[in-house]
């Protein structure tokens, strides 16, 4: 028979481990970012987050100005085979053909659905632009948004077979929400359509439709009876890519980012936009770099190009996220 | 000597009477529109406010949405006896004529210059655009706002003789702190210039400058060095107003407002957009009606025009201000 003293310390050792296991649920239940592995990518984000939300540290930033951009494509979805709003028109112009002859017609329809890749090639910019006004053009925002949300509940991306706005990045997602807890305003900053983004973007990421800043096509005001519309006309009117992200960063958000991610080429200028200035300034770059889990990609890719950008960020110290080694999961359907 | 209980009843009313002052004090400090009148105006837009913010009401509307948008020229500050952008145009003009031989020479401003009507009314939208290239082009965003920021600090209103940023309505910025309380996003729309506001409208009415859409010039990315700018080019780029103002709510919003304020013909096309669709919709037109405290305009002003937009609203029961009589002051410094 044990002592009452070894039952009593038994017991002690029971409740000392079990408080031990709780407070390791706790800490783990209250890391933030819990499918971005241990590392230093992890620990440059929570660190930089840190210091900029710690009221009287030399680097703290007032909560209005925390202004955080994300690009979209490759950065917080997935771009291959093919930008998904390419899958979109093409889908689109299949839809489109099937009911008019004289689209099913078009020659550059005809290459475009062919999927024969010399025909494609031959489209040119001129073909893309003929593309762009059959499928994102002739209606009004409205009916745009509701044949994206239809295609959307439809459409199956070819190797995952599921709905597109299922193929973003769980690590982003969590990303975003910790930088949205600590005061931070994020915004889309993509070279997608705004149109496009805007219907399944805000719940996908949590950015209302006015903090999603995209390219667009010109539209005006249409006002038939007492039913006012805004009508997509068939020309491009930005192009928010490049050197076209600062300036629409300018344009719709009006202040400079002190956090932005890109992950491509496309994103350059607007890290340079975000980090070349005074104060603590933080520039991320998701890195594909998983074959298996989902694709690897990056300086001779023509989808997501990361050439320039990867050089500067070795230069200018910009944390670049290795898909691979830094994420413990890709997609939340694997969770 | 009086009762007991004589005395008790005393005290009881003299304790209920005070409770009641109380509580009269306690309202009146609960104003939230405390520079409006009591009368039909402000009662509508507490009414509206009331039932959007009522939850299980059938009007209400989610906080996220209630998406308020407000023209600002006329609206929430005067736009006599020129716009305030016009004055700054001019003041700068003198500045750059004094420096630059080859601007003092130049014809078009000359004539503004002279102040001569004659002259002015031969400018036309040529001369407008060069004036407009002149004094808003060719430099960056940012050291423009430093010139907005410099003119707000030195020039006078020929009238109040007060910065023109002190021309703002007390009553509207009551209105504005007023929704933002009850779940409103604010914004505002103007056709004045986008980068001519940022500087001074985040303090004057609590909107931060995402929240602020305007007209806008071409702008470009630049990177000089390690100095990354945007650049104001000489090109006229988007018009906010009339059919533009939905066209700019649609691209930087991205949502339909349910509260919208105006005061001329240029905003009834955004006026139009807010109310003809389901659900609660609220528009207000501040009318210009007092010619002693501020001025008195409306059909056949130059400046400001409101005619159609006045008939629309008696036709839609669109919410007319009155501010000779709805409004106790028009001005903080009058307080």
């Amino acid at each position: 028979m044990q002592s009452f003293w070894h039952r009593l310390r038994v017991g002690a050792f029971a409740a000392l481990a079990l408080a031990i296991a709780g407070a390791a649920a706790a800490l783990a239940a209250d890391d933030p970012l819990p499918s971005w592995n241990d590392g230093a990518a992890k620990a440059s984000i929570l660190a930089f987050v840190g210091k900029v939300t710690t009221a009287g540290s030399p680097d703290f930033v007032p909560a209005g100005e925390r202004i955080a951009t994300f690009d979209n494509d490759g950065t917080l979805w997935s771009e291959q085979p093919v930008y998904f709003q390419i899958a979109f028109a093409v889908d689109r112009l299949k839809v489109l053909a099937a009911v008019d002859p004289a689209i099913a017609g078009n020659e550059t329809v005809k290459a475009v659905l062919s999927g024969d890749r010399a025909k494609l090639a031959a489209v040119g910019e001129k073909g893309l632009l003929e593309i762009v006004a059959m499928t994102h053009a002739g209606m009004s925002v409205a009916d745009f948004e509701g044949i994206v949300r239809a295609w959307l509940a439809t459409a199956r991306h070819p190797r995952f077979d599921r709905p597109y706005n299922e193929l973003v990045y769980q690590p982003m997602l969590e990303l975003l929400a910790y930088l949205r807890a600590n005061g931070f305003k994020t915004f889309i900053v993509s070279g997608g359509g705004i149109d496009f983004m805007r219907p399944w973007a805000p719940a996908a990421y949590g950015t209302p439709p006015e903090q999603i800043v995209g390219s667009s096509g010109r539209t005006k005001w249409q006002l038939v009876g007492d039913r006012p519309s805004i009508m997509k006309l068939p020309e491009v009117d930005f192009i928010d890519d490049g050197p076209g992200k600062p300036v629409g960063i300018e344009r719709f958000i009006g202040r400079r980012p002190v956090f932005a991610a890109g992950n491509s080429d496309g994103d350059l200028e607007m890290l340079q936009w975000t980090t070349l200035d005074t104060g603590p300034r933080f520039a991320l770059i998701v890195h594909h770099t998983d074959a298996v889990r989902e694709w690897a990609y990056d300086r001779d890719s023509p989808v997501g190009r990361l050439d320039k950008a990867l050089d500067e960020a070795a230069k200018r110290g910009w944390l670049v996220v290795d898909m691979k080694n830094d994420w413990k999961v890709i997609y939340p359907f694997e969770k």
